[in-house]
């Protein structure tokens, strides 16, 4: 968990993989969308096909790749799609525009399934109880969330 | 949400916030647990503070400060549950440690719920079309998710 969120907090990463879930996939696309240099950008999309989210496919075109998500990368959509709500509800700003998502099959817009229980009630930070996994159990690193 | 991925994807940003969810208040607790220097942990708690997602405290030592979440950072859990899920799913090694998260009211673990249709399907990543927000509707904009 804590190399994943090293991964994912790499400055770039987490705009990379939205442009890659929005459909880019050439290397000129990403530069032009997200306004990166093209050093950064080749070193960026490198360590997301070594770190198995993107994979690079040759184009034909001397040595030009494209890079599309693997599986792992496209099993990203649920926390994206999460953190995509959160910025609409608790980040927005006057004069943002932003994307929708739309699901092709439905035609309906997609959003984070809540977190609930079983009786609809909401689950929230302060119901949160932390503990190590039994593999690892150890009662006193159990930790109550603080209510802030 | 370009400005939203680009404050998560700040180095340390998802770290420190897994930390406070994870209950973690004091700036030693955050130093220790997450092998930061003084320097640039309190950099990145100020910016935190700044961006609303953490709220500093005055605990009465000396200026020390104690940082909790705001309604704000807590409104991420859903973001984090999910990103944890992946990780655990598609990102573990042998040897990982883990933690494991426990509704305090069922006593059940917390799981992302899955991003299903009405009739409990699931909508995956190939699903997705992208457009602009209405205000901003152009259907030159429209994209449909490459196949990767």
């Amino acid at each position: 968990m804590t190399r994943t969120l090293a991964i994912l907090g790499e400055r770039w990463t987490l705009l990379i993989l939205r442009e890659a879930i929005h459909g880019l996939v050439r290397f000129d696309q990403f530069e032009k969308s997200l306004g990166i240099s093209p050093t950064t950008l080749s070193r960026r999309l490198r360590a997301l096909v070594r770190q198995g989210l993107l994979e690079g496919r040759d184009t034909g075109r001397s040595g030009r790749q494209s890079y599309h998500l693997t599986e792992r990368g496209r099993a990203l959509l649920p926390a994206y799609i999460a953190i995509k709500d959160w910025a609409e509800q608790w980040m927005s700003q006057p004069g943002d525009t932003g994307t929708v998502l739309t699901d092709r099959v439905t035609q309906r817009s997609i959003a984070a399934p809540c977190l609930v229980r079983d009786d609809g009630s909401a689950i929230v930070a302060e119901d949160v109880v932390v503990s190590a996994s039994p593999t690892h159990a150890n009662d006193s690193l159990t930790r109550r969330m603080d209510r802030a």
